[in-house]
């Protein structure tokens, strides 16, 4: 049993309180970012870009769009789960060490990306498992990744002077962290609870329960 | 430098004719599955399913849609490229021990999941890191994995019953083989060549070249 892979799975948190800022030695970054390139791609398309954004102020001004946008979900809950939303912090680019913008170039390969004729959205699932192997190899680097989603891509794109027909997927915040946390931020603030993985599994058909598989496999 | 992670990151191959068929162990299945489900989500909200797919008549069918959707992309080509395409296996959905169905429930974690307001898709993102980590626990044991995308999401919803607002992600073809090729598919059969990283990556602002940032950081 690869008790490796293992254990960067499970430790894996989505970070945004605990970044130190310190610095990320040059080979750390060359292993995580070879590591992110090293994903499969449909049609062997690899097409995904990868911005290192470093300048302070460039950073300063994600971080207060993001505040706004925060403010825009903020609007729309009431009560319980308005109050729950206040305690949640959403990003750390302020604090750490580097932010990761990666993004998607539906022409890369083209125009016969084989195996993207029948799904469009195949090239956009590549640069996800870029984004993850990215994630593991960070993690795995004792460093922390914090996936940032509250932007507008048409900001992004103006901020980073990202040409309009490529799609911004993630900006991911990276650096080390004092620790990570072993239970996920939103489950530890009361937001919501991971499901049993029992819920999300099928046997052959959708909503056959997993127990027939086990007989199958008896 | 955690060797293990990154030996299994770059030995993870997209797998069509290295199948064998050989059962996997129950306590394989569930530990590449949990490693799955332990995957990052916006909002915790966890959006995936897994169908497992052993059923062969089931398989069959799949199968030969797959030819269907192949003769359709092979139309496309001419030349040098229709001859390189003939040459290329595109799935193993026979010679697999079981296909898993991966789909994205944009529903579950709802009405307001966190982070996802401003960007419709990132529920379909965090689907996508599922399977990464699906990948990468199947390749640390010993296992192949091959993404088959040459079908329509329609026709895999009616063939497994899934439901008009769940999307078919992947089937994922899982099981033995007899090796891991050390080089993609598609490189060895002379479709296309693996990009260099420099060419992906940007410093700050896109177009600037990496070699500015290694400056800064100098």
């Amino acid at each position: 049993m690869p008790h490796d892979l293992y254990d960067t799975i499970h430790r894996r948190r989505d970070v945004r309180g605990e970044f130190t800022g310190a610095p990320i030695p040059d080979e750390v970054l060359e292993r995580i970012l070879t590591a992110a390139h090293a994903a499969p791609s449909v049609g062997l398309s690899q097409p995904w870009d990868f911005v290192l954004v470093r300048d302070a102020d460039v950073r300063r001004r994600f971080h207060d769009h993001v505040e706004t946008e925060r403010r825009t979900f903020a609007e729309t809950l009431e009560g319980e789960a308005a109050e729950r939303f206040a305690r949640i912090k959403i990003d750390g680019v302020m604090e750490s060490t580097l932010s990761v913008v990666v993004t998607y170039d539906a022409q890369r390969g083209g125009p016969a990306v084989l195996g993207r004729h029948a799904i469009a959205d195949a090239g956009l699932y590549s640069v996800c498992l870029a984004i993850q192997n990215l994630w593991l190899a960070a993690t795995a680097e004792e460093l922390g990744v914090g996936w940032v989603s509250f932007y507008s891509e048409d900001y992004l794109r103006g901020l980073l002077g990202i040409p309009g027909e490529v799609r911004p997927v993630a900006w991911l915040c990276l650096g080390p962290v004092s620790h990570l946390e072993r239970v996920p931020d939103l489950e530890r603030h009361g937001w919501r609870r991971r499901r049993p993985l029992d819920t999300v599994l099928h046997a052959d058909k959708w909503g056959n329960p997993r127990e027939v598989v086990l007989d199958l496999r008896g």
